[in-house]
C-alpha cells in the first residue's frame, strides 16, 4: 500500500473535515487548502518518475481520491483533475512539452486544464466550432470553451479545436495560462463540488506556434486520456457514499429510537447494509479499471494502444456504475436523517450536491451506455 | 373546477415564476411575494365559510398546492401549512378559538404555525418533553420545539406539550404569537423550500390559561390534523416534478443532438415518458385521497371519525408514493441536463433540493411505511 | 358498487383459490372453471344494455377485474379480452354486427378473439402483412397471426389486415369461428397466465364479404379499442399484487423469526408497506383511467372521439405503472419467501410468472412511453 | 488463466447449450450431462492437491462457475455446492476424513451435500431441532432436513445438529449416504435450477460414531465454510446475466424496428449498455471476494481464521449485489422479447426463474444486509 495514503489521510484529517461549509463556499482558488496540499508534497502523485514525479499508479491513485473525496469531492476533483492534460502531454507530447509541463506539475504543483466542452457541444463534441486556422508559421486560434475546472490559474490549457483544411480535422495546443488572447469570463456557480473552482474561457485571435500541437486527432487523443480522468471521477463517489454512510452512522448514535438507539433498528440496519454492498461494489469496479489501466500504460506502445482503444469498457462501467450507487446511496442517506438532514447544520445536502457530479462531468449516463454498447457490445457481436 | 385555479395561476405566473433565486435566497419573511399572494384574497383558501373562508374542498387544494408548487415549493408550503393549526381548530377547538382564529385567517390571511417536534423527537412525538404543568387556573409549559414553519410570524401557534398528572398525557395549546415565554431562537437554513421560513423556538415560564387547550389527547388530534397537511405536502411533489419535466422539455428544445434537437431523441423520449407517468400516479393517489378526506370532512362526525381512524391509508400511500417517486422524477431531471444543469444557471438543482422536504417533513418514508404497515395491513389481517 | 363484485368474489372463492396449479397447468378450453364463469351469468358483464348486457361501468370494470386476477390473472384475461372485440364491434360496427356478436356475448356468454399480431410485427402493426384483397364481392384474406387469446373457441375473431390499393390502407374483418381457410396452428406455451389459451392462427384462401369490414382504418381502429383492454391489462396486475401481499402475509403468519413471528419484524413490515403504497397507486391511476374512459363512452360520439384521440393518456399510465409496480411487487415477494418460495409448493413463483405479462401484452413499456412522450407530451409543448 | 477453462467451455458448448429444455424438465439425476462432466475430469476441480484434486483458486472457480451458469445455472449449482462440505472437511475434518472424502471427489468426481436446514430454521439455523444424543461410543441422531441439493446421489452428507449437554452446541457430522436412518423424502420441485435435484430428508434412529463429527462448533463451521459456497452462488448470477445479454442480442438481430434492426435501436442499445454495467459489476464483486478468499485459503492458519470471521464482508457484498443485479437483469430482458419472450419458445423465462435462487439460496438479501451491517459496519463503528 502506498506511503502516500496515510499522507494524504493527514490532510484531510487536518485541512479538510470539518471546513466543508468554507469548502462549499465558493471561496476563491488556490486558496490555503489548495497550497497545503502541494506544500506537503502531493499534488499531481501520477506524473511519471521521469519527470520529476512520484508515479503513482492508478490503483492507488483510486484510494488517493476515495481519500481526498471522502474530505470533500470538490476539492478531490481540483487536484486530480490536471491528470486529463497531464496524461495528453506524457502519451501525446512532445519531449520539450514533457519537460516543460509534467517537470512543473511534478516540482511546483502546478495545476493543468483542459478546454473542451462548448456551450452546444457538450456531450458531443464532434460539434466544438473553436478552431485554429493556418497563420504564418502557426495557428490562429478562436473560439468559447464552457466548462474547464482550474483554467484561471493552471500552469497550462489544453484547448480542443477543429483545424479545417488540416489533414487531422481536431487537435489540441497547450497554451500557457498568459497567453495573450485567452481570457477567464466567469467562473461557474456550481450545484456542488464548490471547492473546485470551473470557468468559461474565450480565444480571441490568439496565435500559437504549430509546436504547441499535441501529436494525432484532438478528439481522440481526449478521448484516450480521459481514462484516467473518468476513472477518478468514478472513485470520487466512493469517498463521497463513504462518507453518506458514515454521516448517517454518526446520526443513529445519537438519535434515540423506540426504547434503544437508531444504530440498532434493523431497518435502519438494512439500510446502511445496502449502502456497504454499494460502495463495495463501486471500489471494485474503479479498482479494476485502475488494475487494467496500469496494465496498459506500462506497455511500451501504451499511447498507441489508447489512441485504438478509446474509452474502456472497464472504465466506462466505473463512470456509469459510480455516479448512480452514488447517488442512490446519497439519496437513501438524505432521506434517513429526518428534518435535521433538510438543514445546513447538517453535511447530507451537500454530499447529496456534490455526488451528483460523478454522472455528468465528461460525459453522462447516456453517453456511458450508449459507448458501452456501440464500442463494445455491438462490434464483439458483429464479429461474432 | 375551481373559480380559484386561474387566479392562482396568474399569481404563480406574475409573482414567482422568474423569481426563483430570489425564492431561493432565504428573504426575510414574509416580503411581498408572500404579501401579493394575501393580498389576492388567496390566503387560507380551505377555511371553513362558516367563519368566512371559501371552504375550498382538499380535491382542489391539491390542484391548487400543484400550481403554487410548480411556481415554487417553499412557497406553497408556507401558504398551505397553516392548515394544519387551522384543521385542529377546526374539528378540535371551542367555538370561541374558532371564532377567534379561523376568522382571522380568512379575513386576514393571517398565518398559523403548529410547535411538536424537538430535537429528540421528531417522527417519535411520544418522546417529547416539553410539558404544561397545573398552575393556578392555568398551565405552566415549558420546553423546546425543533420545526415550526410561519412560527416567527403566525398568528396562532398549536403547540404540543405534555400534560403529566392529567387525563389526557398530551394537549395542545393555542397561543398568540406575541406571547409571553414563547421566544424565537432561529430560523433554520434549510436544504430547499427556502421560500419558507422554518424557526426552533423555547417557551420558558410561559403561563397559558385552561381554556387555551383543544379538546382531547394532543398527540392524537395532530395526527388527525396531518391528514390534510400530508395531503397538500404530496401534492407538493406533483408541481416540482411537473416543472423538472418542463425544465428538461426546454432544455431539450434548444439543444441539438445528432443531426437533430435532444427533444427527437428516442433515449430522451422514454425518460420524460416515464416521468409522465410517475406525475400521473402521484397525482392519482393525491386526488384519491383527497376525496376520500373530504367525504369525511363533510360528514357532521368528521372530528370523531378522524380521531379515530389517524393517519388514513390514502394519505399515507400518497405521502410516501409522491415523496419516492417527485425524488425520482428530479433526479433524472438532475442527471439529464448535463453540466449546466449542474451550475446555478439551472434550476434543477434548486427543483432536487425542494422535492427532497416531501419525503421528510411529517413523517419519512419509514415511517410511512410502518404506519401501512402496522395500522392498515396488520390489523385487518388478524381481524379477519 | 356493483352488485356483480360479491359475486364474482363468490366466484374465485368457490371456483379458482386453492385451484391454482391446475389453472397453471395448460388445461384445455374452455374447461369447467371458465363454464362454472359463463353459467353463473358473469361472462361478458360489459355488454351494453342495449344488447342485452349488463352494462358495467370501466370503473366497476377495474374492480371485478381485479378480483378475478387476485384468484388468477390468466384468468381474467381470458374473461375480459374479449372487450378488445366487443368495443370494436360496439364503437365501429354495423348495426346487424352489433345484433350479432354483441348479443351472442351477453346471452351466451361467447368469446371474442383479434387476430393482430404478426411474427415480425408485434409493437409496430404498422408492418403487418396479412392481406385482404377484393375478389368479387368481397376480399380475399390471407396471412399469418401470432397470438391470439381465445381464437380456438371465440364465436367470432376481428382480423387485422392491410388493404392495398384501398382507400383505407388497413381494416379490420368479423370472421366467424368455423370461417373456412381460418386455421389454429398452435396453442403457445405461456410463461404464465396459462390459464387463458393463446393462439397462432392462419388464414389462407379465406373468402369475406365486404359487409364483414368495420368502419373506418383498422388500426386507429384497433387503437382506440385497445383502451379499455389496455386498461384491464393494467389492473389485472392490482389483483396479482394483492395476492402477492397476501401470500406473504399467510407465510410470515406461520414463520418464526427471532422470538417473534416474523409478522413483527420491522424489515417485514416495511417492505410490506411499499407493496401497499404500489397496490393503492396502481388502483388509483386504473380508476382514474377507467373514469376517463367511462366519461367518453357515454358520449354520443365516443366512437369519433376515441379514433381522434387513440391511446388516453390515462391508459397508458395505467399500463405503463402497472406493469412495472406489479413485477416490483412480485419481485419483492419472490425474495422475501425464502427457500419454500423458490419450490412449487408455494405460490409465488406462478404470481412472478403470472404479472409479467401486464408489461408485455398489447404494447411494452417502451412503446407506452414512446406514446407518451410523443403522442401526448410533445404535441402539448409544440402546441405552446 | 485457466488451462480448465477451455474445457469447461468446450463442456458448456457440447453438452449444455441447445439442451435447455431437457434440464430444465427435472430429469433424473445425475443423468449423462451430470456424468459426461465428470467423465471429462472436471468435477470438483477446487478440491486440494493434496488429496488427488487439481487445487483450483476460487478467483479462477469464479471464471469456471461463470461459464458453467452462462449454459446452465442448475448444473453449475450441482457442480459446485459440494464444496460447501469439501470446504468443511478440507478445514475441520480430521486427517481421515480428508482421505477419504476428499479423495473421492477428486478421483472419482463424488458430490457432497449439506444437511442443514429445515422447515423452521432457514435463515435462523439456530433453530433448528436435528440432535444428536450421546449413545454409547456415539450419537443417536434424529431430525428432518429441508434443502440440500445432490443428498440422493451424493457420496457424503454433512449433517448439522445441535448436541445439547455437550461442550460445543451444534455439531457436524459426515454420513456416507447409505448411513443407515438417513431417508431421502422427496425432491423439491424448484421455480428453477431444475438440473440441480434438491431434497427434502430425514434422520431417524441415526446411529453415528464420534469420529463422524468435524471439529469446532457446527455453526461456526458451517458459516466459515459457506464463504466459497456463496461466492460461487454470487458468480452464478454473471454467467445468467451474461446468458440474458446474448438472448436479447440474438433477438435484436433478427427484429425489425422501424426502418432498421432492434439491433440499432438507442433504447435497445441504452438497456444492454446498462447491463452491461451490472454484468461488469456483479463480476468485478466476484473476484474481489475470491482473491481475498485466496489469500485465506493458503495461510497455515485458514480454518481459525475463518472461523473467527465467520462471513466475509467481500462474500456478503458479491452475493447481495449479484442477487439483486442478476434480478435485474434478468427483469429488463424478460419486458425485452415482447410476446415471443412470454412464451415457452424463448429461453428468457427459464434464465428469469434460475437467477432467482442467487438471493435466496444460502442467504437471503436480509440477512446479507444484517450481516454486513451488525457484524462488520456496526462493529468497527464502536471500535471507533
Amino acid at each position: 500500500m502506498s506511503s502516500l495514503r496515510p499522507r494524504v489521510q493527514a490532510y484531510v484529517k487536518s485541512s479538510v473535515l470539518g471546513h466543508e461549509s468554507t469548502l462549499d463556499a465558493f471561496a476563491a482558488n488556490p486558496g490555503s487548502v489548495y497550497t497545503s496540499f502541494i506544500d506537503a508534497g502531493l499534488a499531481n502523485w501520477w506524473i511519471p518518475r521521469d519527470y520529476g514525479g512520484r508515479g503513482v499508479s492508478l490503483e492507488e491513485s483510486v484510494h488517493l481520491v476515495e481519500e481526498l473525496s471522502y474530505g470533500d469531492a470538490g476539492l478531490a476533483f481540483a487536484f486530480y483533475i490536471s491528470i486529463l492534460s497531464s496524461t495528453m502531454i506524457a502519451l501525446y507530447g512532445s519531449e520539450r512539452q514533457k519537460e516543460r509541463y509534467l517537470r512543473a506539475m511534478a516540482e511546483e504543483g502546478c495545476f493543468g486544464a483542459t478546454l473542451g466542452s462548448e456551450r452546444l457541444a457538450g456531450s458531443e463534441l464532434l460539434k466544438i466550432t473553436a478552431s485554429a486556422v493556418r497563420s504564418g508559421d502557426g495557428y490562429r486560434v478562436q473560439g468559447e470553451k464552457f466548462f474547464s475546472t482550474n483554467a484561471a490559474f493552471a500552469d497550462h490549457l489544453a484547448v480542443l479545436v477543429r483545424t479545417p483544411g488540416e489533414d487531422l480535422d481536431f487537435r489540441l495546443f497547450l497554451l500557457d495560462r498568459n497567453h495573450p488572447g485567452l481570457r477567464i469570463v466567469q467562473r461557474w456557480r456550481t450545484l456542488g463540488c464548490r471547492a473546485a473552482a470551473t470557468y468559461q474561457a474565450t480565444l480571441e485571435e490568439c496565435m500559437v506556434p504549430a509546436e504547441a500541437a499535441l501529436q494525432h486527432n484532438g478528439l481522440r487523443v481526449l478521448e484516450a486520456a480521459m481514462n484516467p480522468s473518468r476513472l477518478l471521477i468514478a472513485a470520487t463517489a466512493v469517498g463521497v457514499a463513504r462518507r453518506v454512510r458514515d454521516v448517517c452512522l454518526a446520526y443513529a448514535r445519537e438519535k434515540p429510537f423506540r426504547d434503544d438507539q437508531l444504530l440498532s433498528s434493523p431497518v435502519f440496519a438494512a439500510k446502511i447494509g445496502e449502502m456497504e454492498m454499494h460502495i463495495e461494489a463501486m471500489h471494485s469496479v474503479c479498482v479494476q479499471a485502475a488494475r487494467e489501466l496500469d496494465v496498459i500504460m506500462a506497455c511500451a506502445d501504451a499511447a498507441t494502444q489508447l489512441l485504438g482503444r478509446g474509452l474502456l469498457k472497464s472504465v466506462a462501467v466505473a463512470k456509469l456504475l459510480c455516479g448512480q450507487s452514488g447517488w442512490q446511496v446519497a439519496s437513501m442517506g438524505s432521506e434517513m436523517l429526518g428534518g435535521l438532514g433538510y438543514t445546513e447544520s447538517s453535511l447530507i445536502g451537500k454530499l447529496v450536491r456534490d455526488v451528483r457530479f460523478v454522472s455528468i462531468v465528461e460525459g453522462g449516463e447516456d453517453v456511458m451506455r450508449e459507448l458501452l454498447y456501440f464500442r463494445h457490445t455491438l462490434p464483439r457481436l458483429l464479429a461474432g
